[in-house]
């Protein structure tokens, strides 16, 4: 397979398992060392926190419609065992004790293949000011 | 020299010449090509307006002064003919006719090597939300 094509199905996975409210296969592809910067603040989200399951399986739980999430623009830049890709990303969903949410975020990532498999080591992602 | 040397050298170079208000020195690194998601909105930066020499120097020399710019905890991941990396960015500086700013900002750059030189075709900006 392509290595592009190898970073789309590490996204596209990610994101099927973000759709079916399945937190662990979704967290799976992030490394233990993933730095992330998030669309909310602090600065920079400790690896465990990110990784923690019970708070992403929280936050998918908190939806009674969606999340609905799409990709657009994915661009992918890969050689050897670096990637690196840029998107922007939908998000669509009602939270069970809210308004509908339609918001368009910018979204760059960067893995690294160790042990055959892509992981997720850096996560940025978020909305102009 | 090793990869990573090369990458920080191409990431000193432009807060350099940023620093001592060379916008063409700054900009040159630049792909045509680049996809910028900056602090300020749009979601995307059109890569002309990313690479107008004349609205970076105008920046520039808005500053009374500054701008001094700092990275912390820049981390470098390279293989081949790619590479991206991530840091925080201090930036602080007096406007002309404004107040002092001291900003800390996430930065994740993408590069590409083409040609025997890297080039930026990926910037992303942010402060969290």
């Amino acid at each position: 397979m392509d290595v592009t094509d190898e970073i789309e199905r590490v996204i596209e996975a990610r994101v099927a398992a973000l759709m079916r409210k399945d937190a662990a296969s979704a967290n799976a592809v992030l490394d233990p060392a993933i730095v992330a910067f998030e669309a909310a603040g602090p600065l920079q989200i400790p690896p465990d926190r990110v990784r923690d399951n019970g708070l992403t399986q929280a936050w998918l739980d908190s939806f009674d419609e969606g999340p609905e999430i799409t990709i657009e623009s994915l661009t992918v830049h890969a050689d050897g065992k670096v990637a690196f890709c840029h998107s922007l990303i939908g998000l669509k969903g009602r939270p069970l004790d809210g308004q509908k949410l339609d918001l368009k975020m910018r979204s760059t990532l960067g893995l690294r293949k160790t042990g055959g498999e892509w992981k997720i080591v850096h996560a940025h992602t978020s909305f102009p000011r």
